[in-house]
Order: C-alpha cells, then structure tokens, then sequence
C-alpha cells in the first residue's frame, strides 16, 4: 500500500520506519528535518516536496507534528494536504492537537470526500522506536478498521473511543490526569522528606494501596533519582495541558488543578526545566520549600 | 496478652473485635459510643470508665480517634492515659494525625519509661472489618517487632516506615496523592464528556497507559456511576488534607495542588458533601462547569 508520513521528528521518524520495514511503499516529508528524510530515504522511502506531493501519492496520510496550527498549514496551507489528495483517501492525524479544531478540520476534509482519524498516542519516544505505543482513535469505525493494521505497526493497546475528535479528547483527559497524579506525587514526597521520612520508603508503601498509580512507580522513581532524562519534554506536557485549558474555556468547563499545573510547568520551564522529562516538576515544588532566605 | 483500645466508632470498634476474637483480653473505652461498648462487652470486653483506666489494665493501649487534640485528651488529659500507664507498657495510636504531634506525644511518653508507635491505616472500614488494613509504622524497630503480631490482626500490609512521626508522614503523603489524583481524574471526566466523548471509554483506555491508578480504578468508576457511598468519607479526607497543610506551613513547605483540592474539599462540604465518599469531589468540578445562567 502507497502511505505518505508527514512530520518526521522524534515521534514521526521511528514511526514512518516501522511502516517502512513492514514493507509499504512511504512517501515522506518534513518541512525541516533533512538528516531525518535522508535516513528514511536511505531505507527506501521516497521524499515529496510539500504536503500536496506527498498526498497525492498515497490513499493514507500519517501526520505527526508538533501542535494545532502545523496540522492545520499541514492539511491546508499552500501546498497542503487538501490541495493533493484524492476522494477516498484517508488522513490519519496522530499529533497532539486540539479535539475541536480536528472536528472542524475532520468536517473540511469530508467535503472533500476524504475521512480523518485523530489517533494520539502516549508512550514516548522508545514507544515509537518499539512499535508498543498507545493509540486512542477518533473517527467512523469503519475507517478505523479500515487503517487498523498499520496502527497495529505502530501501536500496542489500540483503542477507538468514538467519533471524530474524540481521541484527542481522550490524549487530553490522559495528560490532565498524569500531570495531576504527578503534581500529587512531587508534594507528597518533597513533603515526606521535609518532614523527616525516608521517601523512598514512603513511595513503596504507597504503592501498595490507594495512592498506587504508574506515575508513583515510573516517575516516582525518577524524582527521587533526581533522573530527569525524557521520557516526555515538560515543554511537551505544558502544550498539552494548554490544549485541555483552551478547550476547556471554549466549552465553558473549568478544571482548576489542570490550571494550576500549567502555571507550576511555566515555573519549571522559567528555569531551565523545559527539556527534561516532566516528573522534573517535584524541582519547583523543592524550590518553594524552605532552603534559604532570599 | 492484656490490651486495652480506646475509641471504638466506625474503625475502632471492628478492630477491637478483631483483637478481642484472636483470644485476647480487651479493656475498651470511648467517651460516646455507648452500643459500640455493650456490643463488645457481650463479646466479651470489659469497659473502662476512663484512658487512664484502661491504660492500667494493660501493657499494649490502642488508640484510634478522630484528629490530633483527640489523642492529646486521650493522653495527657485529666483522666489521660499517662496518668494510669506502667512504664515499659506501649502505646500504638492508630488515628491519623499530625506526625510534628505525634513526636511530642512520644518524647512526652518516654518520659513515663514508655514507647509509641504512630499506625495510620488506610484501607476503611471494609479493611477494619476484615483486617485488610495497610498499616504504616513509626516507631522504634523492636517496638515495632513486638507489636507487630497485633497488627497483623488488624491489617494486610504492615510497612515500618522509621522513626516516630513517620508512619504520620508516610499517611499524609498517602492523603496527599490520593487526593490530587482524584482532583485529575475529575477535571479530566467532566472535561472529556463536555468534550463530547464517552467518559467511561475514556477511562478504560487510560487505564492501560501512564494515566493507571487504583484511583481511576475504584474511585473513576465510582464517579461514572454517581454511587457515592462511602467509602472515605469527604470531611475525614479534608481533615487529613488540613493535616497535611499544617504540617507544610510549620515545616516551611508549599504545596499548592494540596491546597487547591482543601478548597475544593470545602466547595463540596459546604454543597452536602461531607459524609459522601471523597470521590465526589467530581460533583464540584461537574457544578463549576457550564449548565445555566446564574
């Protein structure tokens, strides 16, 4: 089958590999990362000269790319996806961006007579090399079973939650979760200290009750290795949880621990924190505590 | 063995009878709960007219009462239980309460020839009645292996934390992440089925990824379904919370997510919410977002 890959970054590269040694023909192309267009060209892919190249060539269309605005100059910009491609073809979004923009953007391709899934993922960039990444799919589910396999190739837990949009709200409320256990985690444990406990100690007795939760375990550990190599960029974290802030106030919903984490994000960012993985916030809940005086 | 417990309301009086059914003899007390007093006594419990009364009785005293000036009375109080110990006699307070207070009342005992443990539990009512409780210890290693057959009367997992204080410590972290962990699993539910997705898929896809917790386990499903029985509780989470934020003040710390979800704990008490299950704290995040006009 004949696929493009539009946006070949950390996550876009290891994943336009994969459908690559599963033996599809790949068109692909990156406004920007030319080492990365070579290497995959190297293995066999083809480069295009802009979106509209690359969906002409192919009936699917990946795009993974950073935010709201590069999926939108992606799909219709100049030389955009919706200049190419063909009545039939599907476009497979599985940037991070927001869930009401991808329905409007879902709405525009239909016209054209073209489906969209959002299909988000988690897992990081060893999830992408290893092909075990987590899907969540917006979309008609006969599309979905439709473009099931080669999600195969890049996930492990592929799960349609509904109609478009719907994924990406699903990545939303998985971010707005993780940065709240997370934010839970760094006080209890700076607190723990502070007060004279070992927080080690601390952490393995609460993993064996109601305060269990993967962050305790994964980024727990972390925080108290002081290991903060990502895993997943804060900076990466912050624009996901200003997706679910955005959203949210278009909607007339308001979620104040998810606001009070993107402020903490700026504050770790404000100091150098912006390429670390994000369990690096429990340094600005250290830094409020008590060392010195100003 | 001759033991002693003092307070015996929705926790202490299932675990009286546990220790009472191990073939112990038990001396109980409770300044109120009067049936709980008859219901052990015909169990075979002998009532005391007072702590100090009961602490003369035996050589291990129980205590498992609401908040820290309660186990102030308890002990030091006019008929308190210094005023009938014998040296060499241990007290294990099982309340859960400010562990700065607790280091008081130990050092206060020692002077009396007698050893603390703090063992907060977690684990409800449901775990006092089946001694399925996680038990958290501070204390001294051979106290704690002394005591420590008792305990396992009483509970599950049985973790010695430290020193005295400890066990206070590693229970407030516990409150602290569980709570935070609830508030992100609320916004995130309100805000995916504002959003227009089905939040019980929702959270069965983040439930195989890095969102996991018991709370989205037991306490999303819960949420889902409107059951809010408890449980724990809201104003026992809010008191634990409010332990929490004295502690970080006197100790210099900030913890702001902690301190947002004691505002929140408010909101939903001052709305009925008190003797709800803590998971309710989703009908505040439900009430702030759009429905009608004021």
């Amino acid at each position: 089958m004949n696929l493009s890959f539009i946006g070949l970054g950390i996550m876009g590269k290891p994943m336009a590999g994969r459908l690559l040694e599963a033996g599809n023909d790949l068109y692909v192309y990156d406004k920007n990362a030319l080492s990365s267009i070579k290497e995959l060209e190297s293995k066999g892919a083809i480069p295009c000269k802009n979106p509209k190249d690359a969906a002409e060539k192919a009936k699917v269309v990946f795009i993974m790319v950073p935010d709201t605005p590069d999926v939108e100059e992606v799909l219709f910009g100049d030389d955009g996806v919706e200049k190419g491609i063909k009545p039939g073809s599907v476009v497979v979004d599985m940037s991070t961006i927001s869930p009401v923009a991808t329905r409007n953007f879902a709405e525009r391709l239909r016209l054209k007579g073209v489906e969209m899934l959002d299909a988000p993922v988690s897992g990081g960039e060893i999830g992408a090399k290893n092909g075990t990444l987590s899907i969540m799919v917006g979309g008609k589910e006969e599309v979905f079973q439709h473009i099931r396999p080669y999600l195969e190739i890049l996930g492990k837990s592929i799960i349609h939650i509904g109609k478009n949009g719907d994924g990406q709200v699903c990545k939303m409320a998985n971010q707005v979760v993780v940065a709240l256990t997370m934010l839970g985690v760094a006080e209890a444990l700076v607190l723990a200290e502070k007060a004279g406990a070992d927080p080690a100690k601390v952490r393995e007795a609460l993993l064996g009750g109601f305060a269990q939760s993967k962050i305790l375990e994964v980024h727990g550990e972390r925080m108290l290795k002081g290991m903060f190599i990502p895993g997943f960029r804060t900076v990466l974290h912050r624009k996901d949880i200003k997706i679910a802030l955005n959203t949210a106030q278009e909607l007339c919903v308001s979620i104040p621990g998810t606001a009070l984490v993107h402020e903490i994000f700026n504050a770790l960012i404000a100091h150098g924190g912006a390429d670390l993985d994000h369990s690096s916030i429990i340094k600005v809940i250290e830094a409020l505590a008590k060392k010195e005086n100003f």
